[in-house]
């Protein structure tokens, strides 16, 4: 005779937390049009979107979405399956932390074996299949009692990401790829980039991870014992007649840190955690660059433009790039290469993609001389 | 006892034929506001004011101006004291030798011993005074029967301009530069360019003349008979109650030619042609990166981002240009050089100041796609 135990997924609660206006990304995305509610890929749907519809297929439709009370109506036209128990708002931005730390401890007061998974809400990740059973990996390897961080095999001594440092195999039932994580190590310098890579012990470190909620609390409370009580006032009074009070009182208070100093560096310093690399490919949208990149249908023909957005008229000469647009406007470009033209009714951007990345400090300039109304 | 005789200055009549959209200014020219009818040199006034003024004060505020009759509203606009007789409107586009034919022909029924200059409604020449000084000197030399041109001293082996042969000097009275003019060449090749420049016998010819009515209008008759009738037609009507009939009957079927092929070229192969050389700059304003130089208020400083049109909200990071704008819209350039961007309402274009040239081929591109709202 079989004994059926509950399959660790069964407890699995994954959640978004979405923030972030992505101003690499400017002006096409705004204060109020952050990049996770971008369709930047042309298929018709939001990042957000899509990442909820990979996670939803796990989960049996349970995901949790924490983001900002200005994108609530925005969030729920584009999730129109949202339960509203299910949509945490934000009164502010509080780093990463304090969203992380709130849903973990919701689902926990739900559901105290729950194992929770992270994932941004503005990642481009493809095909859903292999993310599904990575996902189903972790949330193993995480029944062991581990956080386990997704790791992405890089594919270039990229200086934008931290990395994860890997040590042996773990051996964990239903998780044989899973390995221990020795440390996580900031964004560097293009030599140890390129060391890292070399290497082979290293991956970029996505910000996804899968964990049990109550291990994820341990460290928390352990490491920032403030802004665990904080939370946890929240949490108590969360679904309760005094909710808004007490987020409000509580909230504008609570310390400001990022999820990796908060729960994964010490959590990684303690042996806890695990990583399982990822079979999928996987893109942050990071710039422009990007966007032309994912969005480029022929890589094997001859350069061209790329054109995103509801604008055909696009006149494109002797030219190569990226036009995003949907006002309606006729573009021309003649002899203009790697061009980025991004046009929208208020704003308009022309740079290059190997100048891409300087649209965010562009956005600081335009934040500094006072021109906010095309922030 | 000293005999006052009528200085020839007293018969000048200048006229502008203010035609073209100058499709090398697209988006900026369009077919309801072309070239003459803009402010390129960020002056207050467009380049027809500019040239209307420069004329006026040479003769006593009289100046014809031939222009098709969907500019006439503009026109006025522009030039409120320009008098309805001087004011002469063609049906349709023509070609230089109709304009010019029935402006002589106009000009020598009020005056039959009228000299009459012919001066392009968008070129940029300064200063005032030179040019006036040049102007006097050609009405002088074509008081002695000729039709004097006023050639531009080359400041480049340019090879979008026709050039101007001139031999020997010809000693007039009040006009101690003019030359005999051998042949009008066509635009050269890079190499014959050189040589032209090289030789010092070449002068630009930027299309200004100064001549008899009647001897304009004898070539006229000699090589173009038909024109010529068809205008003597029109000029018997002009006034009458018949003008209107007349016009519109006799304009459609009139040849098309250009005022080189039916008027000056012959008479230079006749010996009548002279040249007086021009001492003022002179711009024909042929593309952006003209636009660019004109407006150019530092040329020895440090290489920037010029502005034209009302818009202050641009904001440029390590880039060289011109952007031309009165939208209202941020425009935001990071990394781009020599860039060309010209921005209004319904219509973009992004270029270099390189292949400025190149933007009346994509002018074509658009008639031909049937994207004639934004031509």
């Amino acid at each position: 005779m079989v004994m059926r135990v509950t399959s660790p997924l069964a407890h699995f609660h994954p959640f978004i937390p979405a923030g972030g206006v992505g101003s690499r990304l400017w002006p096409l995305s705004r204060a109020d049009a952050p990049k996770f509610l971008l369709d930047l890929t042309g298929s018709g749907s939001s990042l957000l979107r899509a990442t909820y519809d990979r996670l939803a297929g796990l989960s049996g439709g349970r995901v949790m979405v924490v983001t900002g009370r200005t994108h609530a109506p925005a969030v729920c036209r584009q999730l129109p399956e949202l339960s509203p128990g299910d949509l945490v708002l934000e009164p502010s931005p509080k780093d990463s932390a304090a969203a992380i730390g709130l849903a973990c401890m919701l689902i926990a007061r739900q559901d105290p074996d729950a194992i929770v998974g992270s994932f941004a809400a503005d990642h481009v990740i493809e095909p859903a299949e292999a993310f599904q059973d990575v996902v189903r990996e972790a949330v193993a390897a995480a029944a062991s009692g581990r956080i386990v961080t997704i790791g992405i095999p890089p594919s270039s001594p990229a200086t934008g990401f931290g990395y994860i440092r890997a040590g042996s195999q773990l051996g964990l039932e239903g998780a044989p790829h899973a390995l221990q994580v020795e440390q996580f190590v900031e964004k560097p310098d293009e030599a140890t980039a390129r060391a890292y890579v070399h290497s082979g012990n290293y991956t970029w470190n996505a910000g996804m991870f899968v964990a049990p909620a109550s291990l994820m609390l341990r460290h928390l409370a352990a490491s920032e014992p403030a802004l665990h009580a904080g939370l946890a006032e929240i949490a108590d009074a969360w679904g309760t007649p005094a909710q808004d009070e007490v987020v409000d009182r509580v909230w504008p208070g609570l310390p400001k840190t990022a999820i990796d100093y908060a729960v994964a560096e010490p959590a990684a310093a303690a042996g806890d955690v695990a990583m399982v690399p990822a079979t999928f490919t996987w893109d942050d949208v990071g710039d422009f660059a990007a966007i032309s990149r994912l969005n480029h249908v022929d890589p094997h023909g001859d350069p061209h433009v790329t054109v995103l957005g509801d604008n055909s008229r696009v006149l494109a000469d002797s030219s190569t790039g990226i036009v995003v647009s949907d006002t309606g406007r006729m573009i021309a470009l003649i002899g203009v290469e790697d061009i980025v033209v991004v046009d929208t009714p208020d704003a308009l951007l022309v740079t290059t993609q190997e100048h891409a990345q300087r649209v965010k400090d562009a956005v600081a300039s335009l934040k500094q001389s006072g021109n906010t109304d095309v922030l």
